[in-house]
């Protein structure tokens, strides 16, 4: 059977050596230990890692009934939520998806506050049947918040009240919070998210699983690969990839590689990109510490950022994924002509000169001093996306700890929400407000 | 008039004072003065610099009478290009476009080398009559090359050959190279990519304006807006924008800010972001040198990176584009129970509280050792689009002088090109391949 791969020997050379790599293997394991026995920093927040061999057979089928009724009534869907309660659905989604005829079936909302954004949402809604699935542990988070009661708005005038609750699904905490009281008031069909769960581990929950759905993918499959990769890095051990991941990258940032990219040969992997940097960014950048988290798309951006990546400072290091075989096949044509010089690898399939590319690329960059790993998933498939994923996430836990700071806080987030709430005088910030203004003046 | 400004007050503090800026004035002006006498390195690349107050009208004429025929005889235009000649157009475009009801008159290809991609555009074209614009200097760069090679033969079975040739419009070498020649035999419609400016360069030529055209938009206004900053940039002072957004970021840099993140709140100027980041990364990261560019879109990436922005290593400083009035209004509604306790904001603009939310971020990050840069820009209209690109165009030239380095080449990007030119074994580099091959075994 087929599974993700993860390849360092590009890694090894003139920054760090394998010698070097293991040796944090101690540490690792040790990390490793705190998230298997909940003895680390954070440890009321580690729902996630027995979570998919542990996940109710009743709790799928429930999602998948949901959005099976959710895609008869609408035409589309609004997800609304932002951070964590986004990035998971959006990642997979859109490698999932096609890359013209967009799954449109689930459009997304909430995860920004822009005027124009929402007002263009609302006209395109205007003459839809739409539902909404609200996702938010408290209910008053400003961007979800902001969003949902626009929506929930419109969806009412247009169904009315008792109609509207039906086609909105919401899912909050179990017992409290504003979205709680307002789902049983209105009835609404609900989901949990539980408490030991964060944000950006929560994409195999129905935070993520249920848009995932309404979009038309298997989330069956998706959960059964997190739980083949469950099962391989339960234990530590050289085979245990994830401890492997996390002590490579720690090796090279100890050696001044402080910046990671994130490279994929493949645009639908963009938004996979995008979850995979607030998973780490979140875990790890705090304490004045912390890979910086960055993503390419290759080769796109090999004529954007590959200069910079080639001869700028001397600083970053590169994780490749890399998807072995492609979902469809398309052959250069041979041309007569040849002006454009391609006759040399008409008959070959794009993917083979992307992978040329893919390879090229890697040999020049190790050459110019950026340390490359490579994780190889077989195909885009459900099943190895839930690999990727569980993959990440347990690595992640190991690097944070190995890096000595607490994985599953993110205390600097709520930095700028007091800012906000204070010049927006929210009640309870009185005081703040008051010193806000008197340091603008 | 208002026109975009800069503010780097939130720039000055702790790491760099206003004297450490205003230092740097002899090297800005003295950057300058290469850019505006062609006396530095690289200066047969600076046809951009008065490129906005010297275009013809009748190449204005001549590329919107195109991009009306192109309209006109087609559903979909598929502009082929990478770097430079895909970033300019779709920056514009997307920060014009509606975010739902997509612009989809111009669709991108060539800029990849996905299988899957390709194939699922040749099955959405397949029912569809479309057009090719296709920008290439040489005609064989790879990526657009195979992506040409496709389209043409797509379009030809579905037209004929006499018909295909009425649809596809090159941009290309004035004489020499592969598409300047297929373009003679077959009678396409062409236009100039001139010699004297670089990819990163070309979004006001023909390359970035018949996209745009194409898609609906106004390129002279476009182009007059560049020509007001070009106005506003031309002599060296303190009421120089682009001298000073190039002296308070080398500032920053020489005092170990590595990173800078251009940020945006209003999600249409992501790809404005991408465009900026081959701009300074392909021109400053060389000789081991350069600012790192990275992009964040928030408020959504508030919850994603914003917690190692805080807290993270403090390498890192921002520039903010922040879009001073929206294009459409929506109200926050009343809600009667307030269950999510947002009336205190009912009644206000959502632009209101995301304007709070850019504020509230910047005391933050000040407060958290994050230098802010903020350039404002009136509103998203072709006009302020076509003076924030020539803005950052002219800055980029200055600041990579600055930094002593060539803004205009970019050796780095020919080092994946090489080696896979070798692994496909390309005709001319037998050598290479041996050697390569040789090194894998």
């Amino acid at each position: 059977m087929k599974t993700i791969t993860l390849d360092i020997a590009g890694a090894l050379g003139n920054v760090i050596s394998e010698a070097d790599v293991n040796a944090l293997r101690g540490e690792a394991d040790a990390a490793l230990d705190k998230l298997n026995n909940g003895t680390g920093a954070g440890n009321d927040f580690l729902g996630w890692v027995n979570l998919p061999s542990t996940m109710g057979i009743n709790l799928i089928k429930d999602i998948e009934d949901t959005a099976e009724q959710l895609r008869k009534d609408c035409e589309v869907v609004v997800a609304i939520g932002i951070g964590g309660s986004y990035l998971g659905a959006k990642a997979v989604i859109e490698a999932l998806s096609n890359s013209f005829d967009k799954n449109q079936k689930v459009i997304f909302a909430g995860q920004n506050i822009g005027e124009d954004y929402l007002h263009e949402l609302q006209a395109y809604l205007a003459d839809k049947k739409f539902g909404i699935i609200v996702i938010s542990k408290s209910g008053t988070t400003t961007e979800p918040a902001i969003a949902f009661r626009l929506l929930k708005e419109q969806l009412e005038k247009q169904l009315g009240k008792a109609e509207a609750s039906k086609r909105i699904v919401a899912i909050t905490d179990a017992k409290k919070g504003a979205l709680r009281q307002l789902a049983t008031e209105e009835g609404y069909k609900t989901f949990v998210i539980d408490d030991n769960v964060g944000g950006r581990f929560s994409v195999l929950t129905p935070v993520g699983l249920l848009p995932i759905a309404v979009a038309g993918f298997d989330i069956k499959a998706l959960v059964e690969g997190a739980k083949n990769m469950e099962e391989f890095t339960r234990n530590a051990g050289e085979y245990n990839t994830a401890e492997l991941y996390a002590m490579t990258r720690n090796a090279l940032y100890r050696a001044g590689k402080k910046i990671e990219i994130l490279v994929n040969y493949n645009p639908k992997l963009h938004y996979l990109a995008e979850w995979w940097k607030q998973l780490y960014g979140e875990s790890e950048g705090k304490d004045g510490k912390g890979i910086f988290p960055a993503a390419v798309d290759n080769s796109t951006d090999l004529h954007s950022m590959g200069q910079w990546i080639q001869e700028g400072e001397r600083t970053i290091f590169e994780t490749v994924i890399s998807v072995e075989a492609p979902n469809n096949t398309v052959v250069i044509p041979t041309d007569e002509a040849n002006l454009d010089g391609l006759n040399y690898i008409a008959g070959k399939r794009v993917d083979e000169v992307n992978k040329m590319a893919e390879l090229g690329t890697r040999i020049a960059h190790i050459d110019g001093n950026v340390p490359n790993l490579r994780i190889t998933i077989p195909a885009l498939t459900e099943g190895y996306l839930g690999e990727i994923l569980y993959f990440f996430e347990k690595a992640c836990g190991i690097s944070g700890y190995m890096l000595d700071v607490n994985p599953f806080n993110q205390p600097g987030v709520e930095a700028y929400k007091r800012n906000m709430f204070a010049l927006l005088a929210k009640p309870g910030y009185e005081e703040a407000t008051a010193a806000i203004q008197a340091r603008l003046k």
